[in-house]
């Protein structure tokens, strides 16, 4: 069966036990967001306990405080109310495995997808490759911890973030499934 | 207890029926990604049938194809091999009840909490406000299906995105759990 009919037919099983759902809230009822990587081992709904309506669930590669992470956390709390974010790196992160130059010269050589190997990601496509690479920052990771840090710090400073909003730092352990609290 | 202590509690629990997840490889078993809303009432992994290491889950406000979402769709192929991509909008979503406007002006009152009513969001904070907002572009949503159509367009599109994947459209109903497709 193909991906897409997997997912209609588990969407189905879901829409057939979906509940009183339909009747939630569009703020978050818990009034707090979640800033995670887009790794499939982790689940954030699972590792924190979320119920839909709980919370507001950002995603991206590396759980970056991108530009578009501010945008969605600025409008997370000024006009749904969140007052809590968390941010959620995790170990063995792709993010750790390449660098803004590797990419680039991945991307020039072929669009297809490369293979990872002992020494990080090498090409095994062929071209078309394309140097639109160049112009995207990928937001790598060089240090585990220093990446939360940082990504804390970010949205802390940011100036359409008001001071008083609580930002939590974690590291992910997709070895145990257990959240690592990460301070300065 | 506060929010905190809630999620690391359930933390707690979730480590505990952990089981062999541990061993989950980092690319992701099934081969897709979803680029979806953070909405609070919307959780991918129970609507789209994904166990943890099964599929890429990408998410920001109005689950818009934003180039940070390029950006991390771009990784999930070309560096861990995924090959269809789903996008999933919602109804009622909030990117629906205002515009750039609107959202500049209520953070040059005040970066405080503004409230929704029967016209869209109106501002109950007191400053200080800020005027960084309008260097934003906050991708709102004037036309739910319109606005799934132009983000699977601008993927597909993209110059570092291969002709081959597929990208598929859907609304998520809140009010039912159904994926409905939107095609052009």
């Amino acid at each position: 069966m193909s991906v897409l009919n997997e997912v209609l037919d588990a969407n189905k099983k879901y829409v057939s036990e979906f509940g009183d759902k339909g009747s939630l809230a569009l703020p978050p009822a818990r009034r707090f967001a979640i800033l995670a990587c887009m790794d499939a081992r982790m689940d954030p709904a699972k590792f924190a306990g979320l119920s839909e309506g709980d919370a507001h669930v950002i995603r991206n590669a590396g759980g970056r405080a991108s530009d578009d992470a501010i945008r969605s956390l600025v409008i997370s709390y000024k006009l749904l109310g969140t007052k809590e974010w968390f941010v959620v790196h995790h170990t063995d992160c792709g993010m750790e495995f390449f660098t803004d130059d590797v990419m680039r010269g991945l991307l020039q050589n072929s669009l297809e997808t490369a293979a990872l190997g002992a020494d990080g990601f090498y090409d095994v496509g062929k071209g078309p490759g394309s140097s639109e690479g160049k112009y995207i920052d990928w937001l790598t990771i060089s240090d585990q911890r220093g990446a939360v840090i940082e990504d804390v710090q970010r949205i802390k400073n940011h100036p359409l973030v008001p001071k008083n909003i609580p930002v939590y730092g974690f590291l992910y352990d997709v070895k145990t499934g257990a959240l690592i609290p990460v301070q300065e």
